[in-house]
Order: structure tokens, then C-alpha cells, then sequence
């Protein structure tokens, strides 16, 4: 292991997605890369969330989300929600209701309304498998955001262990 | 829904692998798209196989394989290794024995060599959840390939459901 992890793990391609999560009157939303398809039928999308995460205790709780794909050009909208802050995030953006509930953020390119089928463990992260119930294409003009494109916006240089 | 599944899911964005993997004797490899990243510390990698694909048993009974990145350019060794066929997949290639016995693709960007931490199940899919035990940057001027610059190379809106 000579090179920098951070820098090895930027070749695995990840999207950048805005998730929304609903229970209640509570509702949330979070900057997530860890997105990937797992299965075509029944359609299933799978997640990786930090179950220090404000939003999964809303996930949980609701066991609905939206996963937004947000625009190359979204990087802001990818840092403002990638924070969790103290007042409520969500006011900034436009968001409808999904089918479930979940909210869509109207700005991405599209949108992915999902229910929570299982979880399953992943070291410091929880796997969320989620089948999807609804979806469509918001923009069909824009080109997905990739997160080999934000650097180190999240940090991740700091999070990874030193070595393998 | 009124847009096609294999449209809407294509705005998830997906890398294009070649995994390998290996038991005693036997050896295979297969492309792979639903690869992402699950965990910082330990590092783990998690993907998306078809229980029906022949690797699939090799990787049950060996418990290790590698995750080769492949680049925008190798567009042919996707196709080569995402059909099954009854000759030696791999002879076209150059590889070279990983720290865990798993076959490392010696054209690839990049290598991930991974111990199967479990599996979890995803619809007509399984999860295999991996620990990366070591990892390398091969070829550091190469862009990776994404998946949805390969079309329908395999034959993805066939499988889709045709609605949700």
C-alpha cells in the first residue's frame, strides 16, 4: 500500500444524490455518494448511511425515502446538505411529495421514491436496501454529478483508516 | 411512470469492473456495474451478483476476489467478461495472483483485493459485502469507464420490469 486510500478509492464511481427522509411530521434530507443498484427485479436501489446520521433515525422510523440525482453543476446544494446544521436544512429547495411520502427535491435531475425493504450491516455504516416504487426523470438535459468531482468536500481524507 | 425503467435507472451512476475470483483450482471473472463503496473503517466494498452467475459459487467457496476497475477505453474486456462462455474466460488477459489468492487484472486502473466479510440478500440479486485487504493504483492516467456509457451491451432492458 504505497498510495493514499482516499485517492483508490475516487476509482470506484459513485453519483451524488440528495436523500430525503419522512416519518411524521419529521422530515430530513442528506448528501449521500454510496448509491448503487442491487437489483432488477423487483427494481432495488442500496445505500450506505451513517447510522450517526440524524436521518436515519427518520429513515427508521418511516422506512420511506426519495433518492435524488443531483446535476454536475449542484456541487452547493451537494455541501449544503452533505452538513447536518441546527436550523432545518430543507427550506432552501423546492420539494414535492412522493407517492410514500418521502420528499422529492424538484431540482435534481431525477428521482428515485423508495421503501425501505432490509438493512444489513457494514462496518461503520448501515446498508439500506430499498425497493423502488416510483421514479421519473425530472431534466433530461443535465449529465449526473460524479463524486470524483467534489474532492474533498467531505472530508473523507480525515475518516479513512492510515493503512489497509 | 411514464418514462422506461433502463432510462430512469441509468441516471444511477455505476463504474464497469471486472471481479475475480478464485477457489483452490478454479478461477473466473465476470463485469460487474453495482460495485460502490459501504464503509471507511474497516474499508469496505460492496456489489451486486446474480446468484445464477458461475463465479457466484466460486466466490462462496473461496471467499476472496478482486475488483478490477476498468478504463473508459475497455470497452471490449467489458463484453468478453460479461458473457458466460465454455472456454477459459481468461486466457485473453494478463493476471497476476492477489495478497489473498484472487486473480488481479494486470490492465485494470485499479485493484481492490477483498475478503468476503457476508452477504445480504437483494431481490434477484445477493450483496457481497467485502473487506479491502489491499489495493493498488495500476495505470494512474486512465479515466474509469462509466456504466452508462456501455448501452445496452447487457441487454439491461430486457430484464427491467416493465413497470414499477
Amino acid at each position: 500500500m504505497s498510495e493514499n486510500l482516499t485517492e483508490i478509492f475516487k476509482y470506484i464511481m459513485h453519483g451524488v444524490y440528495i436523500i430525503g427522509v419522512a416519518s411524521g411530521d419529521q422530515k430530513n434530507a442528506f448528501t449521500a455518494a454510496w448509491v448503487m443498484q442491487a437489483s432488477f427485479d423487483p427494481p432495488l436501489l442500496v445505500f450506505s448511511i451513517n447510522p450517526k446520521n440524524r436521518s436515519f433515525n427518520i429513515l427508521k422510523q418511516g422506512g420511506i425515502c426519495s433518492i435524488n440525482v443531483l446535476d454536475c453543476e449542484q456541487m452547493e446544494l451537494a455541501e449544503h446538505f452533505g452538513h447536518s446544521c441546527d436550523t432545518d436544512k430543507m427550506t432552501i429547495c423546492k420539494w414535492q411529495k412522493a407517492k410514500t411520502g418521502a420528499p422529492i427535491l424538484m431540482d435534481s435531475l431525477a428521482y428515485f421514491d423508495c421503501e425501505v425493504s432490509h438493512y444489513a450491516d457494514a462496518g461503520d455504516h448501515q446498508l439500506v436496501i430499498c425497493r423502488v416504487v416510483d421514479a421519473a426523470i425530472l431534466d433530461g438535459q443535465g449529465s449526473p454529478m460524479c463524486y470524483n468531482m467534489t474532492g474533498d468536500m467531505d472530508k473523507s481524507s480525515e475518516i479513512f483508516p492510515e493503512k489497509l
